[in-house]
C-alpha cells in the first residue's frame, strides 16, 4: 500500500544558504514524519542562476544555447544534492535526481523548453525504496543531433512547472509551492499595506495575475495545473501559515468580481508618430518585432487625421533597446515622422472572473484613477481583466486607490468558508 | 579520412576565470587550425571543487557519498560549457559532453571511482561532425541501486586519468596535460632554484615522483599511460614552451641514475612507545588503521630490549587526527607506554630507474644529509627510489644539497638528444 504523495517545491530564496537549506530539510522531515511520500522540486540556490549567466556573459555576448542550458542546469543539480545531504543528516532517507533522471522529457528549445512528457519510473522506484526524492527543477532532456539525450531548461520559474507536471503525473494529493511570500494577495503587500492574502483563487484569475506581472507563480505552471486539475498551494517557506489554494472555483460567479490587483513595471511604451494611415502598416511594424522575438502587448492606434496616425504599443522594458534597433530603420521606410519611447510607464490591472459581464467595474476603475488625477495612457481588457497603462510615478497611488475602491481588504463570505474548511 | 587526434587536458588553474578560459580557447583554436581533431578534457574552474566541498561541509559533516559526487561533478560541467562557449565565440565548432555522455563507465566507488571502460561512441560522432569535443573530466557513470546510471567522480586529479584513458581509447597521437608548470623538474623549482626541467622521464620514474609527493600528475593517470603506452606530455598552459614527455625510455639504464627529487610535507610520524615485543602487535595496530581508511607508509620497528620495542610509522598529515582517534584506545589494551606524534616532519626522495642496483647512491644521499647536519628519522626504499624522513624545517636545505650532490642541474647527453628530436 502506498502512502499519500505530496509534491513540494522550494524556490531559490528558500535555499539561499546552508542555514536555509537545513531549515527546508527540517520542514521536509516533518512532512515525512506525518506519514507522506514526498517528491521535492528545488530551484538553484539564491542568485546562482544569475551568477552563471554572468559567467557566460564574461566569456561571450552570444553564448551557445545548448551549452548555456547545461551550465544553468548545474545550479539545480547542486541545490538538489545539498537538500538530500541535509535530509541524510537528519536521518531521512533521500536521493537527488536530475530532471532527466526524473524522466522529464522536453522539446528541443534550449532555454525555453516545454515539457513533452514525464515517465517517472525512477521517481516511483526510489519512493518505493522508502526515499524522499529530490528533483532538480527547471530542466528536462530532449534528443540531441546525434540521437543522444541533451539537457534543456524550461526558462525562468521553470521549477514551478516541474513541480506541477510531476504532481499531475504522479497523481499527488497536494502540490505545494514554497516561496518567500505567504501566498497570493489582493495586491503586492510591499506597495499596498492593506493587501489581504486570498485563501483561494481560481486558475483563470491566477493566470491573469501572473500574466500581468504577479511574480509568485510561473504562468505555464498555472496553465498546467488548470489542464490537469492539480490543486496548487502557494505558501511561505519561512513560517508555518496556511497559503493560497489555486484550484477550480465553483463559487467564482457568486463573489465580489474583483479578486486582486496586478502591476508590472517591466513595460515601455513605443509610439510610431505620424505614420501614413494605410493598409499593411501594422504588419510592417509588428512582423519584424515578432521575428526579433519581442513581445508586443497593448496596442493603440489613434484615429487618423490628414492621412496620418500615431501607433502606440508596449514592449517589456528589458526588450526596449532591441525594439528600437529593429524599428529605427523602418521609420523612414514607412514614411513616419519619428519613433518615440517612454520607459517610465507601468501597467495596473484589476483581475476577477466574470468582469466582462459587469461593465460597471471598468467605469469604477477609470473613475477611481481620474479622482486621483492618474492619467490613463492605454487600456486593454480580457475575459477576467482590465489593464490600464499609467505613468510609473503614479503606480503606488493607483494601486492603493483601486484596492480601496474595490474593497479588497474585506474578506468575502466565500473566502471565509473556504478558509475554515481548509 | 580522419585527422590526427590530439587529446588535451586543462587543469583548474588554467581555467580559473573568464580571461583564462578565453586564453585556453585560443590555444585550442590554434591546435584545431593546425589540422588536428581535438578532444579536450577540463577540470573545474580554479577553486570550485573546494568551494563545493565547503558548501557540503556547511550542511553536514558527513555528506552522502553519492550526493557529493553529483555535486562535485557540476564543477566540470560548468567549465566544459564555458570552454565550448568560448570556442563558439572564436568561430570554432565545439560541444561539451559530461563524463557519462563521453561514455566513461566506472565502478561504483563514489569519490574514488576507477574507470571500468570507455565507449566513446558519442565522442567519435561529434568529431565526425567536425566539432572539438570538450569532456568534463574527473567523472564517469556507474549503475545505480535501481539499475539506472549514476555519476561518480574519480578523486583528486581525476581529470588527468580521464585524459589518458580517452587518449588510449581513441588512439590519440598525442596526450597533452596543460598545467601551471612547464613540465617535470629535477626538483620543485619553487624550493630549488637550480632545478632543471626534464625533456623526458620514464613512466616508472614519474610514478615514483608522483607517489612521493610531486603533484604535477595523478598517480593513476601515469599507471594508465604506462599500461596503454600513451605518450603523455606535461606542459604549461601559460606559455608556448616544450614540456616533459612521459614515455617508455629505452635509454633508462644508460643515464645518470638519479633523475629527480620529490618531497612531501603531507606526512606525520606516529610512535607507539614501549609496546610489548610479541607477535601480533603490529597487526593489532595496523588492522584498525586500515579499517579506518588511513594510509600507513614508512614503518620502522626499533630493536627490542627488555621485552619492549618502539614502533614508528608515517601517515598523511591530514589523517593524523583520525589515526590518533583510532589508536588512543588501543595503547592501554596493548600495554604500551604512550602514543607520540610529530607533524613537523617531511619526506625527501631521490628517484631514478635502476637505483636498487647501485648502492653507492644510498650512501651518497645519507652522506650529503649528514654533511648538512640533517638528521634522518626513517628510511624506505623501492626499486627506483630512496626516501628519508627528516624534520620539515630541514627540507629546503636537504633538497638543495641533494640536487647539488647528484648534479641534477647538468643536462644529460640523452636528455639533450631527446630534446633535439622532440
Amino acid at each position: 500500500m502506498s502512502l499519500p504523495l505530496v509534491v513540494q517545491k522550494f524556490g531559490g530564496s528558500s535555499l539561499a544558504d546552508a542555514d536555509r537549506i537545513r531549515r527546508v530539510a527540517r520542514r521536509i522531515a516533518r512532512e515525512r514524519a506525518a506519514g507522506n511520500d514526498l517528491v521535492v522540486i528545488v530551484s538553484a540556490m539564491g542568485d546562482t542562476t544569475d551568477e552563471l549567466l554572468g559567467l557566460a556573459a564574461a566569456i561571450t555576448d552570444d553564448p551557445d544555447a545548448r551549452e548555456l542550458d547545461v551550465l544553468l542546469a548545474t545550479g539545480e543539480h547542486q541545490s538538489a544534492t545539498l537538500v538530500s545531504m541535509a535530509l541524510h543528516a537528519l536521518g531521512v532517507a533521500a536521493i537527488s535526481l536530475t530532471g532527466p533522471q526524473a524522466g522529464i522529457t522536453t522539446d528541443g528549445r534550449y532555454g525555453r523548453a516545454r515539457i513533452a512528457g514525464i515517465e517517472p519510473r525512477r521517481v516511483r522506484a526510489e519512493l518505493e525504496a522508502g526515499k524522499v526524492v529530490i528533483v532538480a527543477g527547471f530542466q528536462g532532456q530532449s534528443a540531441s543531433a546525434v540521437g543522444d539525450s541533451e539537457i534543456t531548461t524550461l526558462g525562468r520559474g521553470g521549477s514551478d512547472t516541474t513541480a506541477v507536471a510531476l504532481a499531475a503525473s504522479l497523481q499527488a494529493t497536494r502540490c505545494q509551492i514554497f516561496t518567500d511570500v505567504r501566498g497570493i494577495y489582493t495586491a503586492d503587500p510591499r506597495l499596498v499595506t492593506r493587501a489581504r492574502q486570498l485563501p483561494v483563487i481560481s486558475y483563470e484569475e491566477m493566470l491573469e495575475l501572473a500574466h500581468q506581472g504577479a511574480q509568485v507563480m510561473q504562468v505555464r505552471a498555472v496553465e498546467l495545473g488548470w489542464v490537469n486539475s492539480v490543486v496548487i498551494e502557494v505558501l511561505s517557506s519561512f513560517e508555518d501559515a496556511p497559503g493560497t489554494l489555486i484550484k477550480e472555483d465553483p463559487f467564482v460567479e457568486q463573489r465580489n468580481k474583483v479578486r486582486g490587483l496586478a502591476h508590472d513595471r517591466n513595460v515601455a511604451k513605443v509610439t510610431v508618430v505620424a505614420v501614413p494611415d494605410r493598409p499593411g502598416v501594422a504588419r510592417a511594424i509588428f512582423d519584424p518585432l515578432a521575428e526579433a522575438g519581442i513581445n508586443v502587448d497593448m496596442i493603440v492606434q489613434n484615429v487618423g487625421h490628414g492621412g496620418e496616425t500615431d501607433l502606440s504599443f508596449t514592449v517589456p522594458r528589458v526588450e526596449l533597446a532591441s525594439a528600437k534597433k529593429t524599428l529605427d530603420p523602418l521609420v523612414r521606410e514607412l514614411g513616419a515622422r519619428e519613433l518615440t519611447t517612454d520607459a517610465s510607464v507601468a501597467k495596473v490591472s484589476i483581475v476577477g472572473a466574470g468582469l466582462h459581464n459587469a461593465p460597471g467595474y471598468a467605469a469604477r476603475m477609470f473613475g477611481t484613477l481620474a479622482d486621483k488625477a492618474v492619467n490613463i495612457e492605454m487600456i486593454s481588457t480580457s475575459e477576467v481583466r482590465i489593464t490600464c497603462m499609467i505613468a510609473e510615478a503614479d503606480l503606488e497611488i493607483a494601486l492603493r486607490a483601486l484596492h480601496d475602491a474595490f474593497e479588497l481588504e474585506r474578506p468575502e463570505p466565500i473566502d471565509a468558508a473556504v478558509s475554515a474548511a481548509g
